[in-house]
């Protein structure tokens, strides 16, 4: 089924709510930067074309539920996210808890007509993913997976010259997710949910991986098999803080995979999270016949770009700080040039198109991820997984 | 008269309102990075210890003003900013305008027992910034100049490592603030009030050196003579975009100047704005006797730093990016490590840090700048165009 | 055969003549490249242990070898290598002709007893390799391959660190080695010897990503096995410049492959040559449980470090300057501390090297390549380029 | 007097002889890449015009001169200069010795017809080298200051630009010297002549900051007044390594100067060789209304240009790698693109140009330094002494 039916099958269920539009979050973690751009996105973007209202919060722990729910001045507080998913007054469900919650919530919540926001993976393998997107689907509701780097001024930049063919023909992308988390090259950080593959499905791949081959698909194209392997370095881990009790990890440290895309480019996938040095890595490079352009997250606004056209003599990369009106999306936002933008601006921008796509029944996809975006990106992972286990090119279902 | 005692006057005066700190601005043009940091600091640092709330905001353009109020959800609007001063519900007054239009309002503002906080450069010159120091110190009021850059986790991890002999004794401080602006490398940019001495005071000293000589004094200490050169290469500029008539450029485009500190070291500052390729490079190095740190705000979360007592085999620029718990300002900043803070949030740490002088009668100083830093910085500016026409070494008073 | 007692039987046999060793150079491309190595290594390195002489030069085209000649000073040029190798002057073959002659000259010149020297790739596959080693090591005489990468000093740095366990366990190795050779990312560059398969083997694989594979093995340690994919995106070229008439590239333009490593480590190799903006791009990171480094030819003397027991704080990538008399092969250097080391170097130190095993019968490997050194590389290749055909992975031979 | 009939004049007297052009080298420390280029430039550039045949060196310490003599092929050794430069088969003279051996033997050479190369700074003050240049000037012989660094490729692309506008009018020139020399920073780093005005004229300024006064010249044009600061801060040091009798530095660690050119630029100068962590830091930056350019000899051959006409979407700083065939010096340097061109071609593609020179009677300058050039910035120099003393813009003499 096409967006574009969906949109309007949202639109004729939720069009009237929309005005008073109320949100519900899942999850205190990440759900911190999206309450944030809920919160905020009227502002950079004045005038916003809906309200959002942040209604209610939900999660385990009842102490950070409610320190959230104060610091953002929400309401309701549910300890049971069935509760937040069928409150009347939530309108959008915003799903930031992990993997492991993310199908109930979102098919119930579907059920209900209301619109969805979820935070990446989709889920932790593809059939969840695909029982997900159908239900969306036949909702009729607006769908957003939340692969916030779409949003990045240095990103749309490189697509724009990818479509247009100022970078030519692709020939080669490569792309890597790197860092340590927030300690996992010790191996005295605790084991948590993400080493637990019930819960995160993947490790590495899917926390960091997911994002790069979300770039991958959204600059070059799909991707059509995978070859690859991976590897657990720190094979168990304390429970707890200096405890002796170990839980053993159960997912990925590194995985890495070469890709083919339909367009007849090749690629190359690294994720990994116990990369001393690496704080925020998420890099891509992409290798056109006309150009090249690289880029790094660390460095948030800047981008290298190379243009095969320029006289020899003074070629090279550019260094580019995508920082201008000239930039995408930076034409309206409200700081003047500069580096105004920083990596909470991602979940403005990417929320702040949700909101308009619900305003004026848009499409949310090309420039947003959808949960087809989503599912499409759990069977990537999938593929990967099975050709690390087959040492086999593996190829990607085309639907 | 000591900042402390004047805190513990403030605090008589003062103390019952500030529950209820009520925000006043003025101008709304960097007056948006204010109200944004006004708005969100009690999320970025919750609980904050003053509630701050947006009362009313002035300026001279009715619709520009409204915009602003509608976007910041600020109920009343002046069309003169003496109505905002007078208003019983303004404790605090923030002044954004120009420095034309800074020493009046503080003065008066003072005067009614109002804390203050005023955009740099204080004024327009030290005479001005003298009155309007007395007024606030006899006013006993808390008092600070915007001098946004002290509060960047970079800078501070500079200042500790200075403080504590980590850099040893400092021989070399040199410290650059060059870009552009909007387009002051065209000539045909429009004449606009920085380019008017009668509002601006000096031109690129005035806009870009302030903020680097508050850097200079805040790291390595108080300078006691300046030799220096200016230049204005833009001579004039069409009054309006696309005019053929013309404003005379009444400031300096570039100005340099050598330095002298009270200990002992030597220093040169640089400030232009018609400087192609830098976009905002605010850029300085300290060279000390056990190492070394250069700092660059077009990469505001990194820093690097050279010691001495590295061994000569792996010894080098460490390329530091300072975005974690270890960090400056960042231990209880609510995003997770990574590349969370940007440009906005130096407001907001800066404003935070003036609500918990308010609220438990803290110094503003050193961490941020008061009314005597302000004064001081237009001393050494004056000096600087002073030696500029003399062609001498010029002292600055030592009060 | 281990290469200690190769090394011994080779003492036997040119013991004596080593003392007037005398070189021919069988090519004038990278010939002149070792043609300069031999004759400045006595200066950069005195008194070398023994003085080459440059003897002969051969080549097909003669005016090209008379110039080189001419320039380096050397009396006998030929316009066949059989004759040169034949020279009883002659006491080291020095190969640095295309891949498709390296082994029979080399095998003729093992059976005279004379010592080898021989351009990267060994040869055109393991078969012809293996010939070659075989060869060789039956005459007990020298043998070196021409991985001249092997004698940076920043490379060496990283050997020590990891064979030290200063990096700690290595946990992945990336490698890539990109560029555009002289012009190659244009369809309209001619085609040469490079893309006929016949000669050269494989393409940027066996032109560019032997050296990667290399550092690889020298770094981390012997490859296990291997998993590629492989294009040629410029299919055919003007057989000379401006002609209308197109040869057919046999080879590839971009060869990228997982890796699997003895130890455990996991890698990927890149390898291409249509990559616009790249000039010599050949890079390798390792990561480790201690420590990450980075490095990139196109800033030959930097070498980034990551220490993971930095403290948080100050920790950095390092970026040292591996350019003093601390650093592996510039103790003795005669130049002072800077940026004096260059890519030319590179061969002054490797022949250099061979000279000092030579007068003072000590194995060629492991700071330098051997023919069993080239001969792996070539397995790997091989094993690289079926996977790349079979799409599944390949395991290397372990000998 | 012009340097064009200055060479006519040198050519009668010395054309004949020129044909077996016999070099004479006082000292031995750079004299090591003076004699490695003389003997090396005619493979480089082959044929050269001129043979160089290095025919004496002499220096103090017998063994160190023996031992270069040895290394170089050099037949003749001398302990005193005055042997050396009445040599007759010495034709030119190249003095590597201190400043303080620069005016009696070049000025002794000079009236023998020698020709002359003399490292920089040509003498210990301005007076001295104007005795020197009249020497020249008057025996009408080629005269070379040893400003290496006028032959980088690099540097020769900015010259370039500047001359044919590309940059427009230039505003502002920053350079910087920094380093650490051989351990400066380090107080127990024991005295040498370095430390002594009797020998070196200055100290930081005439070893480090006269190359980038060179370099401002050579780019920007004539300095017309200077504005200076100069500070010692490592006081004494030890006679010798370990040593508790200490040496009294009597030069400067340290020089700043704010400069003014005739084309009303301004600039700044930088000198200093206690900076840590600086290791060959000669930077300079050039703003112009068309675009600027930086670049820094720690990375040899790249420089950053920045063209105002880019489109702001794509704008930014190119990285570009002097290394090529469009770049100048490289057109007909033997190796191939890629990173072939290191410090000691810098002495390479000088003492070519000087043989050039001589074998077609051209002009030294602009391409190269003259003693005029090398007289001039003796005159900079002091000026910036006398003004870091009298604490006022000093005047450059314009003769």
């Amino acid at each position: 089924m096409s967006e574009i039916s969906a949109t309007t099958a949202a639109m004729k269920t939720n069009n009237n709510k929309e005005k008073q539009i109320g949100i519900g979050i899942i999850g205190y973690s990440i759900g911190k930067a999206h309450a944030n751009a809920w919160t905020s996105l009227s502002r950079y973007y004045y005038p916003s074309k809906l309200k959002p209202k942040l209604v209610a919060i939900s999660g385990r722990i009842k102490d950070k539920v409610e320190l959230e729910a104060k610091k953002f001045e929400i309401e309701k507080t549910y300890s049971e996210w069935e509760k937040l998913v069928n409150d009347e007054e939530v309108t959008v469900v915003d799903n930031c808890a992990p993997p492991s919650i993310h199908a109930e919530p979102m098919i119930m919540a579907a059920k209900l007509g209301k619109n969805l926001v979820c935070e990446k993976p989709l889920a932790r393998n593809a059939k969840e993913a695909k029982a997900m997107l159908e239900a969306a689907e036949k909702a009729g509701v607006k769908h957003l997976t939340g692969y916030n780097y779409r949003f990045l001024p240095a990103v749309n930049l490189v697509r724009e010259m990818i479509q247009d063919g100022t970078l030519g023909e692709i020939y080669y992308f490569k792309t890597a997710y790197l860092n340590v988390n927030e300690g996992y090259d010790d191996p005295n950080f605790p084991f948590g949910w993400h080493h637990d593959p019930n819960v995160a499905g993947y490790g590495a791949l899917s926390d960091l991986g997911t994002h790069a081959l979300d770039l991958a698909r959204f600059l070059v194209g799909e991707i059509t098999s995978v070859s690859a392997a991976s590897a657990t370095f720190i094979k168990e881990r304390p429970l707890e803080e200096g405890s002796t009790k170990k839980g053993t990890v159960g997912v990925d440290d590194v995985t890495i995979s070469c890709l083919k895309f339909k367009n007849g480019a090749l690629g190359i996938l690294e994720a990994g999270w116990v990369m001393a040095g690496r704080t925020d890595f998420l890099r891509f490079e992409v290798y056109g016949s006309k150009g090249t352009v690289r880029y790094n997250l660390e460095r948030i606004n800047e981008l290298d770009i190379y243009f095969s056209s320029d006289p020899k003599r003074t070629s090279g990369f550019r260094n580019v700080l995508v920082v201008n009106k000239a930039h995408p999306f930076l034409k309206n936002f409200w700081w003047n040039q500069g580096g105004g933008f920083g990596w909470e601006h991602t979940f403005v921008n990417e929320l702040n198109h949700f909101v308009n796509c619900l305003a004026e029944d848009m499409p949310i996809s090309p420039q947003g991820a959808t949960f087809y975006d989503g599912y499409r990106n759990c069977l990537i992972m999938d593929a990967i997984m099975e050709s690390a286990k087959s040492e086999r090119w593996t190829n990607i279902p085309s639907s």
